[in-house]
């Protein structure tokens, strides 16, 4: 799979659809009761996206040979989880942010105290769907278990919350790079390495395989956040979405604003190298893996 | 055991000893970072309250004949279930409350966008909690997920998030008796009758057994928010811990705003007579449940 030749596009167009058909099929229906916070929690999670942790739920399953269709509840569970962190992340008390891929964000649309609520609905909701007894039947009840303890675990306090609350806290002061590389690592990389890893054990990984996916999820997610911040400086605000350079103006800690430009794309080079390094293992059922790894760095060229 | 006789004080006395120790045990220490964000959660967790759900679930799990000490991980996580929904509830943009508990709210003492994450967190903790492998050995994989699924279900959007979200809704407008019913039912109901049912799950509850309990949390439930809205209007505000006539004041949906203080409080005895009549297939071994509905009452007059 090359990610030049539309290879990747047309593989990533067919998990995008399936991802879709799920995330339609899983959230509560608008017409049920509370209406307007269903609605309300639809209007985020079905309103686009790149989709890249699901994307990766599914290609991780695929690789240690299971099929990524058994693995779509799990999927639509970690896009939830993204959904609720982006309308908390977004609130007044929070980034302040109007705009989110091109569309006004929750609050705007709702009001804070649905936003806060459809937040609170959609982290709840993912493990009302990693519970039903009518889902991932194929998926022993211990290791059932195990994909809730690790999304509950890089989902809370000791990962994306976690470094969504330190990002915030060493807003506009000067950091160091341990401080730089928790966040990063905890607000998205955490989220990023649940979904790899609940992928694993949805398609039955040996140990070693879990591994060898632990270490491209921890490169891949950090390279990811990279080239996000190489984005935020770099891009136009309708290519983004959002407002491009709204990063930097907060003073957000970046790593462009740390390192340079230059140096960044460097450091997501590398981490890519390794991404692509930890998947010696696997064969060509890794390819969607090691194309996506790509596919993230050069996007923020 | 006699609610006037001192019993239940003794029991409930020795109850929440056994939770307290457990919240402490069980929730994350403030000297893990990020440090403020556990200080908060757990100043909102660990300041006091009636312990009523984690009570009530131990108690169900006696009924049936099970060790309460074993429940008291999931009894956790339903007491951090409750004080993320008093923390986000109080929030600015919710009913905006400076005091809770005769202490200043969360986002009083942290700031928003703290109290926002800390609720977060603790929602999210509930569920790393109840997926530990740890925790729960007694209980088999398949009922563990029931377990969570039980809670997430009542606690989300088709319960206690559904709830709030109405009540919000419906503030300071006209409504009628099923509206009222449904605001009661599923803001605070719901979260006890997943209580009962996951107290009745670890002590191995028999099918009956479980509907009678269901039975008994549905209306012993009412009774507690009916007694809660007797009380916001009787009681004076030192003895609330937050301000007394607040509810009116904001035109919260209350029984007695509904119905008049008497008609209210006689409908609170006729659901404590039912939740009692529920557990007549139980012998001593019920009589902490007994004694609580009565308690939940006798507080009202």
């Amino acid at each position: 799979m090359d990610t030049n030749g539309g290879e990747l596009q047309a593989y990533l167009g067919r998990q995008l659809a399936l991802i879709e058909e799920a995330l339609h099929r899983f959230m509560p229906a608008a017409a049920i009761r509370p209406d307007r916070l269903h609605e309300a929690m639809r209007y985020s999670v079905l309103g686009g996206g790149k989709r890249i942790r699901p994307v990766l739920l599914l290609a991780a399953c695929e690789a240690v040979g299971g099929d990524p269709r058994k693995a779509l509840p799990a999927a639509c569970a970690v896009e939830m989880i993204h959904a609720y962190s982006l309308i908390h992340d977004d609130l007044p008390a929070m980034d302040n942010d109007d705009l989110r891929r091109g569309r006004p964000t929750n609050h705007k649309v709702y009001g804070e105290a649905t936003a806060i609520l459809a937040g609170d609905g959609l982290l709840t909701e993912a493990f009302v769907l990693l519970s039903r007894n009518d889902v991932l039947t194929d998926v022993t009840t211990a290791d059932r278990l195990a994909i809730i303890n690790l999304l509950a675990t890089h989902a809370g306090t000791r990962g994306m919350v976690g470094g969504q609350m330190v990002d915030m806290e060493v807003e506009g002061s000067t950091i160091d790079l341990p401080i730089l590389e928790y966040i990063h690592t905890h607000k998205t990389g955490a989220l990023i390495k649940a979904a790899v890893g609940i992928g694993a054990i949805v398609g039955g990984a040996l140990a070693q395989q879990r591994e060898a996916l632990q270490r491209y999820a921890a490169a891949a997610g950090l390279a990811f956040q990279i080239a996000d911040d190489i984005l935020d400086v770099t891009a136009m605000t309708d290519e983004l979405g959002k407002r491009s350079g709204s990063d930097q103006q907060r003073g957000k800690a970046t790593y462009p604003g740390f390192f340079g430009l230059a140096e960044a794309q460097q450091r997501a080079r590398e981490l890519n190298d390794i991404a692509i390094d930890s998947l010696q293992l696997f064969g060509e059922e890794a390819q969607p893996l090691r194309a996506i790894a790509r596919y993230i760095i050069e996007r923020s060229y």
